[in-house]
């Protein structure tokens, strides 16, 4: 019954699907030749202000257990940045915990709030993960699709139509990976409106803010939003801080204090290293990141500019961050093919829109995150191939729109 | 139904039990004059060697995602210590999980093992936190006690009676924290076969296997046992990299594959920077760790000595570790009564054995980890108090048995 026959595995860790991923990863193995739009790790280093800092610790080289739910002084810094760039007011004591990143705080959050059979909204293409999680916690995830044709903004008469009696929460990216767009305060007050008719959590990752030029309006600032938002960020993309793994959700009181008896169990407490890491990001001077964020930007007009600027391919132009995502249809190959195609014929790694979501079908995701060397070399083979298959797709018979 | 009224928390999340050491903590709050003897935190750094590979890391600035389930070559030294220290053959592939230190990985095999209402045995008293990652995947956590006069060992006929249809697995750590007794071959042998004859999954956390001077026999090792065994271990108490949270699980490879799914949910991955510190530890000469094991053994040895020589105090001798859990009923007041009194009236800072379990009733878990000061100190403040509270238990008709 348990050991020695087949093992009983829970239902819900059983359910989790495995990721295309996968494949993806499989083809490219023993390849050292490949062009990589696919990482989604900036290939750059921390700042220096923070490696400094980061070398004072190591040399003093104490590594303790900190605070459970996070380093007093550093909650006191994420609730001062949520109240001078989101206009978000929250109590660090009671409204805050630090995470082993954005992914363990979105997990423990779902956790808390779904019970079995709950219903969570999802915008889609949506960050791969995000479907993951309700399933993982015994809940279902409702993927409401999102239109090119829109820019991605969210069609309100297809969330009405998602929403169940065990709806609990709509859960999104802004700016989003991997569409590539923000949306901002009248998409926003679309979403919250929809959120406060229905009474549910609204989960915005915002891991992203800190790539847009702009000072975004989060959603929780909207009126009667504070009180059924949880706001997801952290340091692994801001500040190329990616494996220290520290980010944090901030939200109502009275389910943060649930989140963090879940967040003892599972986790103890945050990285020391990357909570000292995150304080200094804090204080990191602004010049040591603009440049960055200056040139990944222009690898993004780069990628875009060429990618769209194909014959057959349309694209929505991407508002900040790393990623693209392209309509290539046309191939007349589903993404998971074309992304296999493409290493194997072309030397170029991408990953199927498909694994954002089944909505993200014709789609690839592109990525900048290697620099702009790969993004170069990267895009100089996606043309050729693409070029290729679309001509051998029309002598097929295919029918040029 | 949702925000507006009372949040619905998940029952699973909302019965996780509050500890008292929240009283402790409150009772502590701006007291700098108090002499600690409950720290679960080495108050040593980390030995150069793992320091000196982290400046290097540092200096390099890159702090990337790493593989999902920890660095290969990570794993495979941990495989390799696996055979070499505990005679296991583990296949770093597939039987293998880095994780945010050992609390993670508990959470991720339970959470994949049990199914609402299992059973969990659990030899108490116990590390704290064993009893809420049950309660947490919505199973029932079932201390069995182990009594002072059998030196803290397993009682053959108390498991028995815990065995219901529901009992899925048993779990313990070896050497103890709080007991800071070491169960040796032939204990294992009388959990093994309990295990192999109820056909339970063995969770054996051996983190401070370290510290003590014999390669201890682990319980994965014995006949049948492999396959049903998870061990886990990591490198914040060998190494003194609390803070860096990376400790691992080994485990039979089919559980593995689904615990894998849940962590990749959980967490992504494991931390860049506690990957490189664990692969340096492997390397780390030993005369840098050493000298730490033998100085806090030393200090384990007169907190020994000198609590157990107290009037009307027992006391299992410690085998190795940082802690020892005396029986001090004959205060006249409970573990948390006590406890509270110490701070109050003596400024020293203790844990309640009930902290532990019910069964620590009476006990108090006293740690080395502050040092040798601190422990001076602290013991000289408890003989007082304990001198004192004897004495007016007795002058109030306490019967001196």
């Amino acid at each position: 019954m348990n050991v020695t026959n087949q093992p009983q595995i829970n239902p819900d860790v059983e359910s989790i699907p495995y990721a295309d991923r996968k494949k993806i990863l499989d083809a490219t193995r023993g390849r050292t030749d490949l062009a990589d739009l696919s990482s989604g790790n900036p290939d750059v280093p921390m700042p220096p202000h923070i490696r400094e800092r980061l070398r004072e610790e190591v040399e003093a080289g104490y590594a303790p257990y900190t605070h459970y739910y996070g380093i007093p002084e550093l909650r006191t810094r994420i609730a001062q940045y949520l109240r001078d760039t989101c206009a978000i007011t929250v109590d660090p004591d009671s409204g805050i915990l630090v995470t082993q990143g954005v992914q363990q705080a979105l997990y423990l959050v779902l956790r808390t709030i779904l019970r079995r059979g709950d219903d969570v909204i999802i915008p889609s293409p949506h960050y791969a993960n995000y479907d993951l999680d309700p399933v993982a916690s015994g809940g279902r995830p409702i993927l409401v699709p999102l239109d090119e044709k829109d820019g991605f903004a969210p069609d309100p008469g297809r969330l009405e139509r998602a929403v169940t009696p065990r709806t609990r929460a709509i859960l999104f990216s802004n700016p989003n990976n991997p569409l590539g767009v923000t949306w901002y305060s009248s998409t926003l007050d679309t979403v919250a409106d929809f959120a406060r008719r229905h009474d549910l959590y609204v989960l915005a990752d915002e891991v992203y803010r800190d790539f847009h030029p702009e000072r975004l309006t989060s959603i929780a600032a909207l009126p009667g939003m504070k009180e059924r938002t949880f706001v997801f960020n952290g340091f692994s993309k801001s500040h190329f801080m990616m494996g220290l793994r520290t980010g944090y959700v901030a939200g109502p009181a009275e389910v943060i204090d649930h989140v963090k008896q879940l967040h003892y169990v599972v986790a103890l407490c945050p990285s020391y290293l990357g909570q000292k890491a995150a304080l200094a990001a804090f204080d990191c001077p602004r010049n040591q990141l603009e440049p960055i964020y200056a040139e990944f930007h222009s690898c993004l007009e780069l990628l875009y500019d060429r990618v769209s600027g194909l014959p057959g391919v349309t694209c929505v132009e991407p508002d900040c961050g790393l990623y693209i995502f392209p309509n290539v249809s046309r191939s007349g190959l589903t993404s998971l093919e074309l992304s296999l195609d493409l290493i194997e014929e072309a030397g170029v790694i991408t990953l199927p829109g498909t694994e954002f979501g089944p909505t993200g079908e014709g789609h690839l995701r592109l990525s900048v995150c290697a620099g702009r060397e790969q993004v170069e070399l990267g895009v100089h083979r996606l043309e050729r191939r693409l070029m290729e298959l679309t001509s051998n797709s029309q002598d097929g018979g295919m029918v040029d729109e």
